[in-house]
């Protein structure tokens, strides 16, 4: 914790240029364990989910309008008061708030439980297709998001604007071999449910998934590969009407994370 | 029908001017009754729709590797061979497949009826929101597509693309009075139902929707007029768990279709 602040005036600068390339690129983020997050209100959520706040840069705009930079400023290691010119490099948004957050990625966190509900998702392509799936997930109350063999970024600044906070608390596990992840959820007695364009496979309402259940999605151009729907004990599809050849990605993870976890939700209530 | 072939190399021709136009105007577009499409398979399932094709615009690369063409060639009223500097004017993509329709829209065409299961909108202002919903609510078995109040055009380029041909299948009713559509509605003894964040609300799952029951979602930013859900004589809210605070747009709409059409698709099969 630190409250003493730096001003920075320079688009120069080594801790805006660090930012801007953590914004900028997945590999270096996964190197350092950092991400970046805009906004006041992601700021401000990433701060009360316990996230690690490694540096705050605002402006003096920022500060007087949103209340979350004080909390913010009292919470970060370092503290950069920049100029406008200064975070409009930083920004990645058109009308910018003024307020961005270099973040440690949690670690660890909790352990997949052999009687949770979780979706997962192979390869996944579009970052904001990841962010708003975990919005989907955490608000029905998913015990958590698992992302096989690689695809875009959690850490992305897309990813953390559509998901509006939900990728900062849902927990998130990675396994960048999908089959070998796979047979490791099946190892501690996860079912595995393989999404599939087949109406040979069993129906979502007739799918009976509980505690213990995985949804398996795959990418949106290409679906789930072969291997990794071989290894699933189970495979589900969504019955399609009319003359529509089949749901987008977001609406078809939507349905089955409703049909998976509605009943928790009541049981809960 | 018309297998008289225009060849067109000027990017001035007034009929790649007028189609130019009626991509970018939903104003031009209503007055005139013609909406543009651009691609193989969207054209080809227009023309396989009944949709009435007033001209067809086609380079000759997308001629050999699309058999879609032939068709298009034989049911439009004007044709149009052009080059592909001409082509890239007309393309509202990045890397345009050569294929774009001058598209008459469906006059008048099904009726409203008391037993029908519809989704209204008001003042939905992302066109790709409106075509994701309308192929979700087509693939769930949806009567029909009921717009309250404006709202973004379904027969804008970005709609039509996010639709995959379910916006030229579905039924729309258009209403420019929100209040006085969702009026004419309950009229004919339909059962409107607002979608709320409401927790005071019916739950989705025991809000009982059935033959004659129309679904109401509001505009993405702002949900729906305070006027809009007095009128409607029932109101509906999706449980939310964790600390997520709210569905986005397309996630609420997909579950309150789902819930409202599934056992219905289970009758048909």
């Amino acid at each position: 914790m630190s409250m003493q602040i730096e001003l920075v005036t320079s688009r120069d600068n080594r801790h805006i240029k660090q930012a801007v390339k953590l914004r900028n690129s997945g590999r270096l983020r996964r190197e350092l364990g950092l991400f970046v997050l805009e906004g006041a209100r992601l700021c401000g959520d990433a701060n009360a989910s316990g996230v690690h706040i490694d540096s705050l840069f605002f402006t003096d705009d920022a500060r007087a309008k949103y209340d979350a930079v004080e909390g913010l400023i009292a919470a970060a290691d370092s503290v950069y008061c920049v100029s406008d010119a200064v975070f409009d490099k930083l920004a990645e948004t058109a009308a910018p708030q003024g307020v961005m957050c270099i973040c440690r990625m949690p670690e660890g966190g909790a352990d997949l439980s052999p009687t949770g509900r979780y979706i997962a998702c192979e390869n996944l392509s579009d970052p904001s297709n990841l962010g708003a799936l975990a919005r989907t997930a955490e608000a029905l109350g998913s015990d958590g998001l698992i992302l096989l063999g690689g695809g875009c970024d959690p850490y992305s600044p897309k990813a953390q604007r559509a998901a509006m906070g939900s990728l900062l608390r849902l927990p998130i596990f990675r396994f960048d071999d999908a089959v070998g992840g796979a047979n490791e959820l099946i190892g501690i007695g996860l079912k595995l449910y393989a999404a599939v364009v087949d109406s040979t496979a069993a129906s979502v309402g007739e799918a009976g998934f509980g505690d213990g259940s995985v949804i398996v999605i795959g990418n949106e151009g290409n679906g789930m590969s072969e291997r990794l729907i071989s290894v699933c004990q189970n495979r589900v599809y969504i019955p399609i009407s009319g003359r529509a050849e089949s749901f987008n990605a977001a609406a078809a993870a939507t349905i089955l994370l409703w049909e998976q976890l509605k009943e928790r939700s009541a049981d809960e209530q």
